[in-house]
């Protein structure tokens, strides 16, 4: 543990003073990882993966303390799911490190560079944000995916996770922090906030001088806390009320399959489909299957009218279902008359997170395309798609629905940004 | 003037609902300008530049009223000038809106689609931000030039200028209307705030419901309250200490040329350079002929006790001379060791705007540009290069010194965004 974590529990009565040394500390390291070669960091990282499966023992027994703490503070089944780490996750850990590893370099790249009729050349290079700080729940593995791609993309990180994983994190950023000094490289690139005080995050969320961006991972509440309080730029995911479009001139098989995936291949998640929109023309033959499944699946259905009159196992809805993010096995079912409906639809209860069509028909689909503004919006696929691994990213940091800077699912890339670079010879501005 | 604006001089007293009535007809009107055709924008473009050559007489008219209050509210000259609209202005917005035009349009452009191995193929589309809001100082061009670019890129705009222009703005804003009606386009897409009522800036810098983006131009204490206040996303321009470091291994004749340049082109500006590094090793040989230019053109130079023994007549400088961003003819001046002490200066004191290195030395000039963390660096380049027009852009809505998002000069790019597109047959996840 570095000087400033292990003095910081001691410390925790002048907790601004605390987070000020972390905040100087990160600033400092950031100029240093921002510099550093492909080489360093990569090995870094190798170096993390192998502390983590060495220390595999220590990892569990730190999880198993924090783990028991979490049960006598009677914290549910779903959250001690969460938080519990075994051999097979801290291989998973250990492996998400090396993947990065495998992942190009986006630090430096320059593009565009074009001669200028002054003489200059004038192009751009992706740099490092500087320092990212990830404020998240308590999901021990974010400590190791989060704190491998700030670093791969040149940042310095401060980790502030949930603080009923204290143990398991402490851990954690111990063996990353091995990585990082037997690389070479400054061990403060990667500080874990040390103290279980909620003052903290509140600094974190007003520290523009040492910060450069905030990532929430969590829940809803978290996240408009986090937005709402935060001085720094927030790279933030609300909610996902994405949905499905079946068009007049849907292929009905398609349509089925991918009305299921959307819906129930896993329905806690943000890029599940909530809301079904079909064309009036297509519902009576595509909608009885869809509904079967969703019976057979026990998904409860809520549909406007004319849903219902075609299948009759559909509910009523109401106005607060189109708003709806059920994360549930629970889908609203809408009928329109038209492309221009169900954009309008989309447009007014949508989240901008993930919205998909399904047609043959060309026109249709460009128009869904250019005219719904999501993060991501597809052509006969499921929403469910909507994935830094399935998208090539390698792995992502999360899924923005800011319309600044990243959108979508936010990987090695959306942790830099562009500067502009001049090479001239002289050239001057007359 | 539309039926809006109109009524919003008589309505000041309920100003929320004003700006609510604003906002929520640049949403609705930034869905059409999202999906306009290049030729709609571009006719819409042309047909306000020739609504503005056509109505000089009123244009000129109106302004007078303006400079004539702004005379009677006792504002300096410089203010005055900065308000005045001659017929050569008139027509220098009209020529703007019509360089706009000859742009290419950023919007709907798909890069990278490729495929992945489920099948699909993903890839980016460039889309509008959305609605952009504009906070502006009394400079009437700048409700042109900023809702030409606005509008080529397909976003909305609000616009809120100096209330010492507003007799100058209304007018400008009728002819763009103008433009927008006759090619089809709603004349909510450009929308200025008729009203001089400060309580309205307050309402645009919170409604994020309707604005996506704001931008605000003009003097420091405006920026810093947007920053401060807003709750929406800003695009900002803060400081302009840029730095000029001449190298060891600099070309005498460049560095002279460019220190000249940096420095005395123009000194109110936000890329003119403030701080002079020079290499010990040459400046016996640059800073004599640097310092007798400077003191020809009356240029104030304050400097470290080593830069004072090379060149007698530079004054003595404080510590916080290295912070200050002068707009005027003073520059300070510091001897440095190394490439590393310049770097470390500039991270130091500087602003991340624009810095330059003068060298002949491939490592450092290298160096220099990877690790030097501003929105602009250059090596041989005078800091006053930095700009839309001289890198390409345009036309430019102002320089960001932002860290997401666009940095640097903001042209229509940067009022742009890009969302992930996704064409599949049928995939879903597994």
């Amino acid at each position: 543990m570095n000087d400033i974590a292990s003095s910081a529990v001691a410390q925790v009565a002048d907790i601004a003073r605390y987070m000020q040394n972390v905040g100087w500390a990160a600033r400092t390291a950031s100029r240093v990882v921002a510099r550093a070669d492909t080489k360093a960091k990569n090995d870094a990282l190798s170096h993390a993966a192998s502390a983590l499966r060495g220390n595999t023992a220590r990892l569990i027994e730190a999880n198993r303390r924090d783990v028991e703490a979490a049960r006598a503070a009677a914290h549910d089944d779903a959250f001690v799911d969460r938080l519990t780490l075994t051999e097979r996750g801290i291989e998973a850990m250990a492996r998400g490190l090396e993947e990065i590893v495998a992942l190009p370099d986006p630090v430096g790249e320059i593009s565009e560079l074009r001669f200028r009729p002054s003489g200059i050349q004038v192009g751009m290079m992706r740099v490092p944000l500087g320092v990212v700080a990830i404020v998240y729940e308590s999901r021990p593995n974010v400590t190791a995916d989060a704190a491998g791609l700030c670093l791969k993309s040149g940042n310095a990180t401060i980790l502030r996770g949930g603080s009923e994983a204290i143990e398991s994190n402490r851990a954690i950023a111990q063996c990353i922090r091995e990585g990082l000094r037997k690389s070479g490289l400054p061990e403060q690139a990667v500080q874990l906030i040390d103290t279980t005080d909620r003052a903290a995050v509140g600094h974190l969320l007003t520290d523009d001088a040492h910060v450069d961006v905030i990532v929430p991972r969590g829940g809803k509440s978290l996240i408009e806390r986090v937005a709402r309080e935060a001085r720094v730029p927030v790279l933030k995911h609300l909610d996902g009320v994405c949905h499905v479009f079946i068009d007049a001139d849907a292929d009905i098989d398609i349509a089925v399959r991918i009305a299921d995936n959307a819906k129930t291949q896993r329905y806690s998640t943000c890029n599940t489909m909530e809301t079904l929109l079909v064309h009036a023309s297509i519902a009576p033959r595509v909608l009885p299957p869809i509904a079967a499944i969703y019976e057979a699946k026990a998904v409860e259905m809520r549909g406007d009218s004319r849903a219902r009159e075609i299948a009759p196992s559909i509910k009523s809805a109401t106005e607060n279902d189109w708003y709806a993010e059920y994360l549930a096995a629970i889908v609203a079912i809408r009928i329109v008359d038209s492309l221009d409906s169900a954009i309008d639809h989309i447009a007014r209860y949508g989240s901008q997170h993930t919205d998909a069509i399904v047609t043959e028909n060309y026109a249709n689909a460009m128009r869904f395309v250019r005219e719904v503004d999501s993060s991501s919006v597809m052509v006969n696929a499921s929403t469910r798609l909507a994935d830094g691994y399935e998208y090539g990213l390698g792995a992502e940091i999360g899924i923005s629905t800011n319309k600044l800077h990243a959108r979508g699912p936010v990987g090695l890339e959306g942790l830099t940004s562009r500067k502009w670079i001049v090479l001239g010879n002289g050239q001057v501005r007359t």
